[in-house]
């Protein structure tokens, strides 16, 4: 069976990335994709690395064009989904609706409120299938048969992935987390900023946690007390790197008493044993973001520093792969009810 | 019907393309997977980025192991699948051979002596399915049925592809032809090497024409020969810059007395308009590499310098993909009778 | 002596390395930095790596803080010196003015309505101190007590400075040259486009010849024209690649009948020989625009593809300091009667 | 009064960046430059961008042709200089040796036994002139006359200077450090492995903790002990990013009971308030580390996560400025009573 799919937004990144995926997928055919400025232009001139959709054109970004569809996916500014998720159920239909955006991933109001300032849109059902919740489920049962999705951010899902089994388990203290992250600018999406020009990026690490990032810091607190049944703290920092896709998070928590690497190691393979979108690599060996670019898969490499009693666990993942797009692909599967790994790449594009 | 295959050399960037790309592969199965040092190994030890091999390991090159195999592919060093394909071809099976290297690509055995030296070992049918042909044909038709393949060079495949029509409908002269190459490192391969070094090249544009670069310019020449039905020259120069991936090649023609940009799009559109892994861009628009990673796609966009009287010619391929494996695969596709285009992707992984 | 110094523009690229190279001279004295969106902010908020700037906040763009000071560069958009520089004239007096924008570098009134169509600004004195000249005398005597010095575009420096001494000795065919330049995004200004974006550029090779780029080609035939004393064609194609300064400019030239490599090498020794910011280097070394990144020197390879009998001449800037500000600064110090290296660095900052 | 200099290992990344930055010195006078397998090359034929040393060849690394020199520096692989500063301190001469490996670095000997293993080769006085005592002195006074210096790793740099003014204040928890750093590759040295290749690091960031990291751990404790007067523990994970210099080092430590952000830009200001290298940003600014390439400066900026309780304190340096060779020159300065700044650049080389 074959389901009509519209994509919003689709003349950004991560709509790009959406476009990309979609193409191999037996399952999910694009009819519409819609953008704001681009409308009108052809697919090709906007992604030239998009010849799958030779002859197609943007259509407008407005719920006339998106309506109709099996499955809508949002990529758009953050903000811009509520209203169009808003006229699209008034329909009545059963459209499939997967938001890459920020507005309908928290559960707090409160939070909502600290970082975004806006009107709360409401709360979508988790887009994240491998999180591991407090009483040993998973999060994809929940999204078995959804009709609102809200896809996670790209920083969020790479941090998350790489404490989550830990803090379930108990074996790290949850007050204390620290992840640095090294993050490509695609993720910042493709605005005409001189702070992403090239010349700026290339040949600098530059700290990017003043704006953006600190408002990825409540989601991610919100999924590892989903994993671990009580509040955690954790230390936030995304730092640009001269590469233009790619998350490699390295994050660090304190060791509970008595908690060893092979406790640790169970508890991952525990987790991610049977997943087929997330590798825990074997001891010693640590991921490279290169080796996930273009896939929707993750790699984690764990490993304790003794001396300082704190877990190290490394997360690699394309953000616009697992971090956004293929994420969202995968949620629709399970909302569908197909395969979850339906049209989704595990192999990256390395070198 | 599947097909069994061995990749000889699989532990290089090369052999890791035909290993990522013929994962995909619904006809193509792999079997074996061989190299030299890393024999023994964990193919994801040395490729972390192929999860679809997890469970593989490096078999010994020799023909012991690639025996019995329906296509071997070569991805070895130049000079190394001599002997292994005589052996190979001692056994009297059916064996599709397919040399990602350069033993087999000359037909002059004066142009080996002059760049190679060594002893000749023959000349296999050219991997160049789009190559157009001084008789209007297409190289595609000596590769269905074929047993033995060549797959060209990717420096040569760029500046071939980019100049062919022009060559092949008499609109330049083609004893003055000029390439100038951007090209990324994986394509000099993963050796050990301080010119390779990553602190070399981030941040550098380094010619890299003195050695391997001038060992494309006779396979050039012959390809353009055999488009055009007359000898020409050719003046190429290399230059690695920094990306890991992607052939940028900027050639130019001196027009011939009366030829006009529209002639020569005429010319590019009925050599390349039903193909589909060659893109003719519209006027005004340029290749990108970024814009083929990871693809079987070739990109190109032509003009005319009026005051100068050149033809400017640009192709954009991914050496890996188009460049190597991507057209091992699509020649052994017309070896077996199999659709040409199976398994091969267009879309590239952009940004 | 001390001169006073003012740098209009000063919150762009080449205003950027304007005052960092201006740092370090010893006769001139940066007193006024200027800008326009900027204006009223610290040199160091805009420019974090000109620690020597601590305290200086940016002036307003206008005669009026320009005024009073022994030398004004100019590093605006192209269009806005014309203006200011009148208005400065006015005050009659004997201020040297150093423009680094376009404005004044074309001689043919044809040209000028050709390449950009505005009114044209006048001519002022060229800033390449070593474009050989016909009559085998040297731009630099014309800059010595100049008032009004055009600084050369960068990607025109590059080609100029490689095809000069081959095109005055008369070796080569003035009318069939090529240029195919891998360039650096700096080169393109600090401006917010999406096209410049980092995720855009980083990972591929993106041709760039379609605006800015032919507009350096009626400059770069001036030169050689002055060079050679006759008019030349060149067929130039700029390509950005993913570093954020430099240009390795590869030029090649059909060679005149009887001319060899020899012949060359003696032209360019001729011409480059006891030149302090012009590195001719050794028959078979070539260079790499990482080893002049930050200096003010050129260095240039030059070979002889005999099949082809064309000569291949390769020449490395950093477009900001060779390319730019560099000049700027060596040809004021040509205006002033200093040493012309005064202030300038001949070493690369490498890897 | 001018010093003749040796740099002994000068062909290396280490090398090269003395002799670009002693090539500025007006007081220190390169004689010898010295080097293994390239001993008798021309110095420009290794470091082409050092057109500075035009003429000069290396010599062999071996005590004769170091001896005679007012001050050595070795550039050499970890052990290498322990024999050869034996051989020069038995001439009894009174010259100034800096050790820019790791050989001398340690105090303890148990550090050096579980890190390293060999012999322990004595402690030379550690040249960070702008590590804080935790009697409030500075590491400066004990440069000043020093005849064997060991000049600091670079990433020990980066994170000392990060973290040592909290530590010394009392203001954070000195058991429960964390730091990640973002580095490029030019600090592994000019060594041949595929670990460090263009192809493998383009793209892609890849941690590299497993073997040099660990052992610049107990360097740092060292450090931080020195600067708190007690014991710290500290989990420190480096991650290779494609830049060729480099380090952004993000820092993370709890805060002490009752210690506020102002506290700490207070103690902040108090360390480096009057230095001269290492820059405290204003709050709400971040360093980069494209701001510091080429100069001896550090940039550092702090904040505090309030909801996890964690100073956030990130630094920037050059990995060959002042995280080698810049740190060199300044102790260098400092034993032989010059102005500690002498001959070393602040601004960095940015875009």
């Amino acid at each position: 069976m074959s389901y009509s799919v519209a994509v919003a937004g689709a003349s950004g990144y991560a709509g790009g990335e959406l476009l990309r995926l979609l193409a191999q997928h037996p399952e999910l055919d694009v009819r519409t994709a819609t953008a704001f400025t681009n409308a009108g232009e052809r697919v090709t001139s906007v992604h030239p690395h998009l010849a799958s959709y030779s002859g197609m054109t943007f259509a407008k970004t407005e719920a006339e064009q998106l309506r109709g569809h099996d499955v809508v996916f949002f990529a758009l500014p953050h903000g811009a989904s509520g209203a169009l998720s808003a006229e699209l159920a008034a329909d009545g239909a059963d459209t499939v609706l997967a938001d890459c955006g920020a507005d309908h991933r928290l559960e707090s109001t409160d939070d909502w409120a600290d970082y975004y300032g806006s009107e709360f849109a409401g709360t979508w059902t988790y887009g994240l299938p491998e999180l591991v919740l407090a009483d040993g489920g998973r999060q994809r049962e929940l999204l078995r048969g959804a009709r609102e999705i809200a896809v996670p951010g790209c920083n969020v899902t790479a941090v998350t992935l790489a404490l989550a089994p830990a803090i379930n388990a108990g074996l790290v203290e949850a007050a204390d987390l620290t992840a640095v992250l090294a993050v490509g600018p695609s993720g910042a999406g493709k605005k005409a900023s001189t702070t992403l020009l090239g010349a700026e990026l290339m040949g600098s690490a530059n700290p990017y946690g003043t704006d953006g990032g600190h408002r990825h810091n409540p989601e991610i607190r919100q999924n590892l007390r989903r994993a671990g049944g009580r509040p955690v703290t954790l230390a936030f920092t995304p730092v640009l790197v001269p590469m233009a896709r790619g998350i490699l998070a390295t994050t660090t928590a304190k060791l509970a008493s008595g908690a060893a690497l092979d406790d640790l190691r169970a508890a991952y393979e525990r987790v991610y044993g049977d997943e087929r979108f997330v590798d825990l690599l074997p001891a010693g060996e640590w991921p490279r973001t290169g080796d996930v670019t273009g896939s929707n898969r993750a790699a984690i490499g764990i490993g304790v520093d003794e001396r300082a009693r704190r877990l190290v666990a490394v997360s690699a993942i394309d953000n616009l792969g697992k971090g956004t797009a293929g994420a969202a692909i995968q949620s629709v599967n399970l909302a569908l009810g197909l395969d979850e790994t339906r049209g989704l790449p595990i192999d990256g594009v390395a070198p």
